[in-house]
């Protein structure tokens, strides 16, 4: 999406036809850096070290490591070595894993001497199936701010409250939840957007905030806590999430907080969406309650928070006394008796097992 | 209460009998301070800068700069100005008000050789009055406490929720909704306190753990977003909170965020109280959502973080892009309908109109 007033994805070929370039996500807000990798060391590092972030991105910059590797050494012992080193760099991201596969599966058949140009031809067009299926999200979810715009005053604007960051920055471009509002902003519909900061790692107030401001989009920072109230007072018309897994039933795995913004939501009858494309569903689990194992992360994204000071410097102040212990659950689930609807690229299916069933039918 | 291995008031007289001494609250949690305040001046910069915080410590902090405006100068006119100079220092805060009213009633009648001596002793009183009133608020929750904790394995904890700070800090000691917590310490009973940061200001990362820790209160600190994953897990027995406001109907307006893990109890089968001396009880409105005006502060306390350096500075950071506009709703109510009791100096009462009357039938 736009970055002021120039386009940008989140990853893209160098003019060189070698390298890549990224923006390095690590220091957003506060700078906006874009670096150019064109090694395989350098792609792990910047996955490793979350320069880029974001199941999606992760696995296509994992993907133009195959193709840097192939471009050095097409061999088979060569195809393996850089599937394991990039493999290790984030090794529970599902995504990461899927593009390697992919890569792998793709690759192994062809002669050597064609490998480069076929890795860097694939690698594109993983970015590109990426952006294609999140802005048929984008469609999707376009229609239901559609529905609620022709409900609402000429030109006052539908208010939507995300959590978290399910935007262009976690993908190559449109984001999941995002892409609903960009698509929006595109058809001249006024949307106002509510950006949780999302504690602990704020990835709402840094990440979030920073599309919405590059984009233009008309946007309002508010602590984690303020959404209930907004809602009660009738401030907000819908709510967007993404998630990280959502189950074969429809409950949703998502970043800590979401399941009390959906409580919210149902109290106060404010249709709460979910925005996912559809390999983000585990068609093998069904209770997510039950079956999801939470992420327990470091107590040091707790107690201490980053963030630049008065002299512009990037640091962390820590919140809390020294000997305060903290837990830190990185997700929760919602069930799927509060989500309104999942928005795929498929179309808005209901948070059931029938919803998805027939959604996805060959996947029931 | 405890503060290590000594125990604390939020302020006390001195030994010259003439100063106060208080808690320097501005640097909490990184550093304890106490400072002696001698004058007037003194008291309205305690009070107006925030060393002291919390409805009723304002009170009773602007009652002794009564006392030293009276050990001064004893006048008809001297107790008139006092009363205008404090009062200006937080000019909504009810109870200040009180405080000042009570003291300007108490003294006016007395010769003005007596007033200095009888202003030190109704001040005192004032203070001690505080502490029975949270004493027995914290009787009365202890009761509750005990009950969940014959349910549960023998030295197996109660796990109680807070939000944000209605501890001994806010208070002359024990605080209101901490009271039962202290007092079931001191019973015997173990408890363990998941303290909600509660953003913006953290008033639960940097005093309430402060408490808990000083007091040798077993805790963990997590973010606002956490408590509805930890009740559907069954980590929490119940919440306890506090209450700026209660209507005559059991509304009740409390920190921003209260809502949401009012909803999340209900929605899980967790008892949540509230703890709250009576004259926080607004007879006058009935409707919390129609008729309590909720404040509007300043956009910062979103987009910039206080705490310490690891240079042990304390500093704040932006956490957001430097243009992003920032809503901060201070407060936010909890319908009667989420609420298990409200647990008051005679009694938990019903959160309704026949619960409230039940209890303070004078008032009905």
């Amino acid at each position: 999406m736009n970055v002021g007033d120039r386009h940008y994805r989140t990853i893209w070929l160098s003019d060189d036809g070698r390298s890549v370039e990224i923006i390095d996500q690590r220091w957003l807000p506060h700078d906006f850096r874009i670096e150019k990798i064109g090694s395989v060391a350098g792609i792990a590092t910047a996955i490793r070290d979350m320069w880029v972030r974001g199941a999606p991105l992760i696995g296509v910059t994992a993907a133009y490591g195959v193709a840097m590797q192939m471009a050095d050494d097409p061999s088979d012992a060569a195809l393996d070595t850089v599937w394991e080193t990039l493999h290790e760099t984030r090794p529970t991201a599902i995504n990461l894993r899927w593009a390697l596969d992919e890569m792998r599966r793709f690759l192994r058949p062809l002669p050597t001497e064609q490998r480069a140009a076929a890795a860097y031809r694939r690698a594109g067009e993983i970015a590109d199936e990426d952006v294609e299926l999140n802005r048929a999200i984008g469609e999707n979810g376009l229609a239901i701010i559609k529905a609620i715009a022709a409900r609402k005053q000429k030109g006052e604007p539908v208010n939507i409250l995300t959590h978290c960051n399910a935007g262009w920055l976690a993908t190559v471009d449109y984001g999941t939840a995002t892409a609903p509002i960009y698509l929006a902003t595109e058809a001249g519909i006024p949307v106002h957007v509510y950006v949780d900061e999302t504690r602990p790692r704020n990835q709402g107030a840094q990440l979030t905030a920073w599309e919405m401001a590059g984009h233009g989009v008309p946007h309002t920072l508010i602590v984690d806590n303020a959404g209930g109230h907004l809602m009660q007072r009738g401030e907000i018309d819908m709510v967007i999430v993404g998630t990280d897994r959502t189950t074969a039933d429809g409950d949703v795995c998502n970043k800590i907080g979401t399941y009390l913004k959906a409580l919210a939501a149902a109290d106060n009858d404010v249709p709460f969406y979910v925005a996912l494309p559809s390999p983000t569903i585990d068609w093998t689990v069904h209770d997510g309650l039950a079956e999801i194992p939470i992420e327990q992360r470091s107590a040091d994204e707790v107690s201490l928070v980053w963030g630049k000071t008065a002299a512009g410097e990037i640091a962390q102040v820590r919140i809390s006394p020294e000997t305060t212990p903290a837990a830190n659950p990185a997700f929760d689930v919602t069930p799927a008796r509060l989500v309104t609807g999942l928005i795929t690229e498929r179309g808005v299916a209901k948070a059931s097992r029938e919803g998805l069933k027939a959604m996805f039918p060959e996947r029931a």
